[in-house]
C-alpha cells in the first residue's frame, strides 16, 4: 500500500470536518478525501440497518477512489457500522470515534458520572455506557439526545444567542443539581458538536472535562498509520478533496467555518451514493 | 367512491399535523389516515426527484389503504410532486398547500412585498414567486430558507427562548429596515412552521399578515370534497390513524403538542415506505 494515498474521512454531513481539521493539524502532509452524506443527513433518527447500508456505500466509494485508511468521523455511523466496515475493508485500517471517546472519558472522570451528548441513535444504543463500564465499572452515563445541535452545525450557526439557548435547554436541568451529583465529564458524542462546545460549556457551568472526538480520533488515526508504516513521508503540505451528496454551496460556506480556512464551492464535488 | 373512507394526509414528518388539526376542526366527522415520513425527514435539502419518489411511495401506501382524497400537507413535497401524484391517482382529489398560500398572499399584500419562510427546496424552486406574479404582477417575494425551524418543530420545541432566538436570527435583519419597504405579508411556507408562528410574529414586529397553510388548505380540501359529493355524512366524531417511518414515541409526544389532544404511542404505527 503506497503511503502517499489519501486518508478517507466520512460523516453524515459536515460534522466530520471537526475531525478533518484535527487530522490536518496533526498530519499536514497527508492528502484527505472527505465524503459528507449531506443529502441523507441527519443519520440520528435512522435505524442501525439503514445507517450501516449508507456507511458501507460511502466506504466503497472511498476505497474505489483509493484510500490507505478510513476514518468514520460520525458517532452514529461508528455505533451502527464500524464492525461491518472493518469486515468489508479488512486490508486497511478503519478508525471510529467511539472507542477513543470511551477511553478518554473513563480516564477523565473522578466521581464516576459522565454526560453523553449525542444523537438519539447513539444514546439509545447504549454503546458508550457499556464500553465505559468495562473500562471503569460502576460509572453512571447520562445520555442526552440533542438533534437540534446537528441542525445548528449543518446551518453553520456555531455561536451566539441560538446555540447558547439550545445548550441551556438541553443541559440546564442536568447541570443545576447539587455539585457532587453532577457529571464531571462530558462526551461530545457527535462530531457535529465540536464547534458548538463553547455554548455547551456555558450550559454546564464551566467546571467539567470535555471529551472531544476530533482531537483524540486524529491521534488514534496517526497511531494506526504509524503502526502500519503508512504515514506520508513528504514534507510538503497535502491536499483535501470534498465530495457531498447535496448542496455543495452550503458545504463550502459552513465548511469554511469548521476548517477555519476558505473552502470554495468549486472544491466541492456533488456525488451520488447508493 | 364511498364517502365514509378516510382522508389521507401526508408530510415529511410532523409538520402536516398542523394541517390535520385544521382539517379535523373544520370536518370533525371525517376519518383521517396520517402518514409521516419521519425516518427520512427533513425533505428540505433533498433533490426534487428524490422528494417525488418518496411522495409517490407514501401516496401509494395511502391509496392501497383506501382513502377518498389525498392532502400533501408539506410544501417541499407539493412543490416537487403535486403534479406527479395527481397523475398517479387521477381518480381522487389531490390537494397541495402551495396554491392556497399563493392566492391568500396575493390577496393580502398591500405594498406588493411578501416574505416566504420555507425550506431551502421550496425557496429555490421559485414556485411561489412565479404563481404570485401571475395573480398579482410586480409582486416582490423575498424567500428565507429556515431549516432550523423544521428541526425545532420535529423536536417539539414550539415556544420559549430557543424559537424566539432562531426567529430573530432568520428574520430580524429583513424586518429592521424602513417600514414602507418591509414585507407586509408573510407566508409560513412549510407546515412545520404553523405552531412556531408566535416566535416568528415577534421577529417581524407584529404588524404584518400571516398566511398559514393549515387553515386555508383545510378549507380547500373541504371544497374539493363538497364538489365531488364526498363529504362524510355522519354526525358522530371521526377518527385518526397515524403511520410513521421512524420513532413512534417522539411522534406521539410531539403530535400531542401539534394536535392539542393526547396521542398515545399505541396509536402510532411504524411502517416502511420504499
Amino acid at each position: 500500500m503506497p503511503s502517499d494515498l489519501p486518508i478517507g474521512v466520512f460523516d453524515s454531513g459536515l460534522g466530520g470536518l471537526s475531525v478533518l481539521f484535527e487530522l490536518q493539524r496533526q498530519m499536514p502532509s497527508e492528502r484527505y478525501l472527505y465524503v459528507g452524506d449531506s443529502g441523507r443527513n441527519p443519520y440520528g433518527p435512522r435505524s442501525a440497518a439503514v445507517v450501516t447500508q449508507f456507511t458501507l456505500q460511502a466506504s466503497d466509494f472511498m476505497v474505489k477512489a483509493g484510500v490507505k485508511a478510513l476514518v468514520i468521523a460520525c458517532n452514529t455511523a461508528t455505533v451502527a457500522a464500524l464492525e461491518a466496515t472493518r469486515e468489508a475493508h479488512s486490508d486497511i485500517p478503519v478508525i471510529g470515534v467511539v472507542e477513543p471517546e470511551c477511553i478518554a472519558a473513563a480516564e477523565a472522570t473522578r466521581n464516576g458520572h459522565i454526560a453523553l451528548v449525542a444523537t438519539k441513535g447513539t444514546v439509545i444504543s447504549g454503546v458508550h455506557a457499556a464500553r465505559i463500564n468495562e473500562l471503569r465499572p460502576g460509572t453512571k452515563v447520562t445520555g442526552i439526545p440533542a438533534p437540534i445541535f446537528v441542525a445548528l452545525a449543518e446551518e453553520g450557526w456555531l455561536d451566539g444567542a441560538v446555540p447558547d439557548a439550545v445548550a441551556e435547554r438541553y443541559l440546564g436541568e442536568l447541570f443545576s443539581g447539587p455539585e457532587e451529583k453532577l457529571p464531571d465529564c462530558l462526551i461530545l458524542g457527535c462530531t457535529h458538536f465540536t464547534p458548538l462546545q463553547e455554548s455547551i460549556r456555558k450550559a454546564t457551568g464551566n467546571k467539567i472535562v470535555f471529551v472531544d472526538p476530533a482531537e483524540i480520533t486524529a491521534r488514534q488515526t496517526q497511531a494506526a498509520l504509524v503502526e502500519r508504516d503508512l504515514l506520508c513521508s513528504k514534507s510538503s503540505f497535502g491536499s483535501m478533496r470534498f465530495c457531498v451528496t447535496a448542496d455543495p454551496e452550503r458545504f463550502a460556506r459552513v465548511g469554511t467555518l469548521f476548517l477555519k480556512t476558505l473552502v470554495s464551492p468549486e472544491d466541492v464535488e456533488l456525488i451520488a451514493l447508493g
